[in-house]
């Protein structure tokens, strides 16, 4: 583990994001900093996911995915949804399904939704290039949470490599 | 353009970066908020750039990039690095050249080099991305600029597209 590699790392900012996701049958969502947009025209979101979580297997399934803005008062749920391995991590959440049934959540300051179009495999993750269908900024005044601000939340330390290779 | 747009999208939250590339000959430096980690092993950088702007040549010819981390006081930097078309935008500023011979500025809060080992073609930009060579973080007290704190420095609002498609 390496608690120098993950400040590092967290130099770079990024928010925090719960993804939805779906397939014909079952919702879910987890926690992701990982998320930007890399295109105006048309308007494309970047997502680095981990293809050993459950949660790829919708992803793949469904070809969409939901990007649910937290916060910076919303640590408690980033918490939430960061946690694998949960039967059912939407239950006791207010939500509702998007146009591709990937969950959007009520209490979430801006949402988007995003039909994948690519992917790239990236090392032990997968970028995966989502066409933004529509998004909306729910509370303007509300400040995002920081990924940096979450600390060691999601154990990225004890991923991170001690050294460059 | 789009400012109700582009205030939506600035809900994710980035941060400002210069990034440095070289060829053989020049270097040069161009002001970039699309940058994240995507993996842990191997540690791999994601960049989005603008194929159409003259500092892509020079990536595509380098191979690599530098990641300068600008922090909240450096906005003139980012605004500096951000105008294109200057001849030698480098000139005047401290810095000196990575392994690659990418420029490495000697105010950054933050530096990581990178060595591109793929492409993937996003729209108006293309995702790059990069192994992560070795990273340094010089100034652990310097809170890092964020994107949405420039407000319509570069200019974004002109280019985000009025609605979704």
């Amino acid at each position: 583990m390496s608690q120098a590699m993950a400040q590092l790392f967290q130099r770079i900012t990024t928010g925090v994001h719960v993804i939805g996701v779906a397939d014909a049958i079952r919702p879910s969502a987890f926690t992701a900093a990982w998320v930007m947009p890399v295109s105006f025209q048309p308007l494309l979101m970047a997502l680095s996911v981990n293809p050993d979580h459950a949660s790829y297997v919708l992803l793949k399934a469904g070809g969409h995915f939901t990007v649910n803005v937290l916060g910076k008062s919303q640590l408690a749920l980033a918490a939430h949804f960061g946690t694998p391995g949960r039967m059912d991590k939407l239950a006791g959440h207010a939500w509702h399904p998007g146009r591709s049934g990937a969950p959007l959540l009520d209490d979430a300051l801006a949402l988007f939704e995003c039909s994948v179009t690519a992917e790239l495999p990236a090392g032990d993750h997968v970028l995966t290039l989502g066409r933004v269908l529509w998004g909306e900024l729910r509370d303007p005044s509300m400040e995002p949470l920081i990924y940096r601000d979450t600390g060691n939340l999601d154990g990225a330390a004890a991923i991170f490599p001690d050294d460059f290779e």
